[in-house]
């Protein structure tokens, strides 16, 4: 079935509906940003395969909304069929929302799958298209109705995360979050995010690929844990766990009618962002829900003495893996011949042989050249480039350890590099230092100090379309929130002690290359003075950074005593890993400059 | 009267009306920073004599709030006085409005004077009290029954300022505001801000010290134009040309009529952070009202060409009288006694020298040694400290010429200073030279871009509790919106081409002394890429940096260079006006280090 005779499909169903416009956004109904190939509707009835975007589908017009990480990979995705690009982020590009404003007729209907749809967002479309008198269908998941080969609900088994790895009691964390509860004489509080259960009740599983979580709800109340989930996910050992730590286990499907019998005038603590309209529209009425961030998203993004020290584990492990790998890719050259795929699964293979792998934290981005000038692109069994000749190899990779979740990226040079790549590796190098390198003070947000990355970008008018780094889950999402480093996504969340977040500047030119460097700092106190608590960023990640593809004579002083620690560092912690070759070699990689 | 007796009379009053807390903010009802006298109620009940401040009163307790430019200053005028202090921007300090929450019983009564309190302010107490059941007394001018000597409501005269200054007919300005009403398909706006009145009727007065504007209101419609002022202000002349373009006059007090008579079901735009609460409530309550930033505030903020042409002519004048002060102040070491008080008369006395000065655009700051720690310390005739000895002079100032508003700050040796001195005039530049200098990508906020200026100051443990600079009129608020830099008060608005914005990080160690560097810059356009349009700023002020007082070796290259080609700039432009003496003077000052 062709896309365009995809669009076709969906459009008689519409019409039988009377429905004028579709949306379809990326999403499962827990909001999750990696979602369970079940709710991959977005992908079939585009075929852009990209992590973002929106579809909105009219009688006649057809668009895709999605930003900067997919501008390149979405207008090559989307050749040949009828759909339009918007360019998020851009100036004066409309989102969907303000394209459905300027172009329904009043009195139009808008349909969608509210159980993929947030609260949140549908609120925000109603108050924008409040003039036109919209009405709203979101009882329909439409595409079911012509996916004929949909991928079946996911359902991995669920597992206990152990307390030598979670670092505290399942019933302890509920209580946590009871307490913050209280805070606003909230009764009721509803969870819908996947990570979050996971965290909070010390389980994980396998629903999306690289990431360890089970589709599920929770609600938490004064005395009693509710988890929504499929019953044959749950075997006995963790139903007995569960309940040791007070946690009962009901469908998943029953949150709904659960929910409906909330006494009348409870509070309820919900988070409008997370949790889809499909749940939320069967709160009582009389209830009064309170909009905020779900408590365990907050608790979880400080991480605790325990985790932070099982997360440096997991680094080293991640550290040894991707050395034996890059040293691997150089013994290769010349030997045999190696391309994005075949490398990519090598590069998995030294990661499992590491203690506790559990898997990828995302899918590995291997490109080679004008491959790595789209920031998500990953190579397949069936479309890659072989990596060989003159070049930059871009590897961005991570993995799921049961002591934590990783990220890294290099890049790599390959024969002779050009004075323009070799600048803009220095460039990203100077960004990244920039802003690991920084004291700030306490109380600033990621969104400020994200113009320390860009400013050696900016001084020569350069710029990258994408934030410069995210949160880390532990064991959990390789995004998670809420601290961020972003420019033009405004976020005002402090930086927190123990809060775990990449720092990822990069270059990215269209058909000519990429360059990004990657590495993760974990929030700490510095000095305090008379002017107040400063904080800085100590270094998670322990890789070489290939010195052999930099200009140094950009570099100031500082920037390069930065250098030649922190391959000292990463030499100690590495090479005790390490057969005899790796060391050498390791040893020359990681000379001082 | 003494202040505690002040205190007891208010609550007497508030016995008798049954208020349980009465809140006093800093603030006319047009919520402008400078107040005429006749409505600074706040400073006659407490005392403090600083720009910024809430009082609370209640039965038992009476509590100043205020933020970090004030606290050394509060803490002194307070002593004595019943008043506790809460340093607003401090970790864990509550605002006055949790504090209300954490401290008054259910159903308590809260009282102030709706004029002079803004209509979001109120909102947003009611929102957090909301689970207090309060109820609000906002009828209450309380001060007004105590204060027995209380300043006349002021009536300066209104006069046009005329075309070549303005450079846009007052009519034309207005259709620019009507375009921007037809967006929101408003058919009223009401208008509070005195600023934004008067840049938009070109017309100006003499109300506020400083501030040359008229209290008012205005009302725009789609074919009218109202000016509600009291009649005594408006001569003839004024009167013919406001309504040659297009603008009635009526009285000051009709304001609330008129508005409750508008339409039923219409559609009003206002900005609910600068209309008062009072004026606000006369709405019928049937009208739509729409709350976003006055069309005029945000059309002002970005100069026309001739605005900026003036407003350059402007700071060249005032770079003149700085510079003759400064040679007049090193001249009269050792010849004659000068204090803080006759040295900033004697600056007013250079300044008023030049073509088209009005006034002062704030009062001077002539701060030595630790009254310059001090952020808004200002000497009068009878409290000053003589300029002797060793130490740094602050020096900030400004003025209203009939072509532009300017503002400027320098610190001067005297005699021997101290290493660290010495550091931090030379911190305070090199954070100047870090945010003036700066290249940035479209789009980027003040409230980011802040950051920049803070990063020499954090990297040695140190901050300054206050905003890196503000926004400035065209002869009107020195401290004009939107644009603002500041680390600590959120403020995502993009800095547009043609806003100006002064630049004015410092160092303030109590009882020590206080530095600050401040120059204007206004937003222009740099290069574009194929990354993006860059900004970049154009420095507006031409006074010499005293290098005596720097530490040479703590700047870079790139520092070194911008100060020399600053000096360079700064003889070029000011040279001209001055004497044969002060240009050998000048040429000595701006000599390359």
């Amino acid at each position: 079935m062709s896309i365009n005779s995809r669009i076709e499909a969906l459009r008689v169903l519409m019409s039988e509906e009377n429905i004028d416009a579709f949306i379809i956004p990326t999403g499962d109904p827990h909001q999750s940003e990696y979602i369970p190939e079940h709710y991959k509707n977005r992908e079939w009835i585009s075929g852009f395969t990209g992590g973002a975007g929106t579809v909105v589908i009219t009688k006649d017009k057809a668009g895709l909304w999605t930003d900067g990480r997919y501008f390149i990979q979405a207008e090559n995705e989307i050749i040949g069929t009828g759909y339009n690009l918007f360019k998020m982020d851009l100036p004066g590009v409309l989102t969907y929302e303000e394209w459905l404003r300027d172009n329904l007729k009043d009195g139009s209907t808008v349909g969608f799958d509210g159980r993929i749809y947030s609260q949140a967002a549908f609120e925000a479309m109603k108050k924008l298209l409040e003039s036109k008198n919209i009405k709203y269908k979101t009882d329909n998941d439409l595409v079911e109705k012509i996916w004929d080969d949909r991928p079946a609900f996911p359902e991995s088994k669920a597992f206990i995360h152990e307390l030598k790895y979670a670092g505290m009691e399942a019933i302890d964390k509920i209580n946590l979050v009871r307490a913050a509860m209280d805070e606003y004489c909230a009764e009721f509080h509803i969870i819908g995010k996947l990570d979050d259960i996971a965290w909070l009740f010390n389980i994980r599983g396998a629903d999306v690929p690289s990431n360890p979580m089970l589709v599920s709800y929770a609600v938490i109340t004064k005395d009693k844990a509710i988890l929504f989930v499929n019953a044959n996910k749950i075997d006995e050992d963790v139903r007995k766990y569960l309940l040791g730590q007070g946690v009962e286990v009901s469908g998943y499907e029953d949150v709904r009618s659960y929910i409906s019998s909330i006494p009348n005038e409870s509070t309820i603590l919900l988070d409008k962002s997370s949790l889809n309209s499909w749940v939320f529209n069967s709160i009582p009425k009389s209830c009064k829900t309170i909009n905020e961030m779900n408590p365990s998203f907050k608790l979880k993004s400080r991480k605790s003495e325990i985790e932070l020290r099982n997360q440096k584990n997991a680094y080293i492990k991640d550290g040894v893996a991707v050395t034996k790998f890059l040293y691997w890719l150089e013994q290769s050259k010349e030997k045999f011949e190696v391309n994005e795929y075949t490398a990519s699964e090598k590069l998995y293979e030294f990661r499992s042989q590491q203690d506790g792998f559990v898997s990828t934290s995302f899918k590995t981005i291997m490109a080679f050249n004008e491959n790595a000038a789209m920031m998500h692109y990953r190579p397949s069994e069936s479309v890659h480039k072989i990596i060989e000749g003159d070049g930059l190899l871009l590897i961005d990779s991570g993995g799921q350890y049961l002591d934590g979740t990783t990220d890294i990226t290099r890049t790599i040079p390959y024969g002779k590099i050009s004075d323009e790549q070799r600048t803009d590796c220095t460039l990203t190098l100077k960004s990244h230092i920039a802003l690991i390198g920084a004291r700030f003070l306490y109380g600033t947000s990621g969104h400020v100090l994200d113009s320390y990355a860009r400013r050696p970008m900016w001084e020569v008018g350069m710029d990258y379309k994408c934030g410069t780094g995210h949160g880390i889950g532990y064991f959990l999402n390789v995004h998670e929130g809420p601290q961020r480093f972003h420019n033009t996504v405004v976020n005002n969340v402090a930086l927190e002690e123990n809060m775990i977040i990449s720092i990822e500047p990069g270059v990215y030119k269209k058909d000519r290359h990429g360059v990004r460097i990657e590495n993760i700092g974990v929030v700490k106190k510095d000095i305090e003075t008379e002017f107040g608590q400063f904080m800085k960023f100590e270094t998670l990640s322990f890789v070489y950074i290939d010195t052999s593809a930099l200009n140094i004579s950009m570099l100031t002083e500082k920037e390069i005593e930065w250098l030649n620690k922190y391959h000292s560092d990463v030499f100690e912690k590495i090479s005790e890993h390490l057969t005899h070759e790796e060391i050498t070699w390791l040893k020359e990689k990681t000379k001082r400059i």
